[in-house]
């Protein structure tokens, strides 16, 4: 990954939710370059490199991506299957940050192989809580290959 | 889970980053359950309820698997294979554990679906460390639907 600053693809409608994420991961490792796009179709407009996105050097492939379940347009089920279709989106770590505990929606992102499932937490100081683990994990002990 | 003790199946044929793991997930999280077996093909008797493991009251699926890739018998990429392509037990976690940070081996893994992939420390305190933060990451944050 030659030093460069990881880069991370949030997909998420809620903006409330969205600016939180940022900010927390603004404060935790100021290396790290989030991208955000609120719709499941600039999701894979960003990922496939097409549209506002056909410039690689601009919007180069996220090393992770968080994806939100309920996305307008191109929902995050539907997103999720594509990355895990794609010869090489596939390789790249997706963690599915819902607000939903249905067993259901479960199943489905497993099925679609999801790499995680998280519950975005309700309490502030859990939601900040899990964003410091979850980039603490995906950022600094997963490894990608590229 | 109805409070039930969460199971970790741990595959690892070096007795002493055995020894290591299940120490510091006792540690850690005393309700968890850690099974261990050696070899690939041990992991998969387990996971299919077959051989010495056809009790699955003893020997109950896990809710997160732990997996060395270089194992006896049969190797953890096919174990991995095995896994995700198993109606029931895709939906099972697999964490890779491996000492390998060749590109080729997470590539193999990524395109087996595996959830996360992780590089064993050599170091003693850091080895302690990613145990710690992989069992709140995984245990405590990621849900799983069963």
């Amino acid at each position: 990954m030659n030093g460069e600053p990881l880069v991370i693809l949030l997909v998420e409608d809620n903006l409330d939710h969205a600016e939180l994420i940022l900010r927390c991961f603004e404060e935790n490792r100021i290396s790290n370059r989030v991208l955000h796009v609120t719709d499941g179709e600039a999701a894979l407009n960003y990922l496939y490199g097409v549209e506002q996105f056909a410039n690689r050097s601009e919007h180069p492939l996220p090393n992770l991506i968080l994806l939100d379940l309920r996305l307008p347009k191109i929902d995050g089920l539907q997103v999720l299957l594509k990355i895990k279709q794609h010869e090489r989106l596939k390789h790249i770590p997706v963690v599915v940050l819902s607000s939903s505990e249905s067993e259901k929606d479960m199943i489905a992102a497993y099925d679609s192989y999801v790499n995680s499932y998280v519950i975005k937490p309700l309490d502030y100081e859990r939601f900040i809580s899990l964003m410091k683990e979850l980039n603490f994990y995906w950022i600094g002990w997963n490894k990608v290959p590229y």
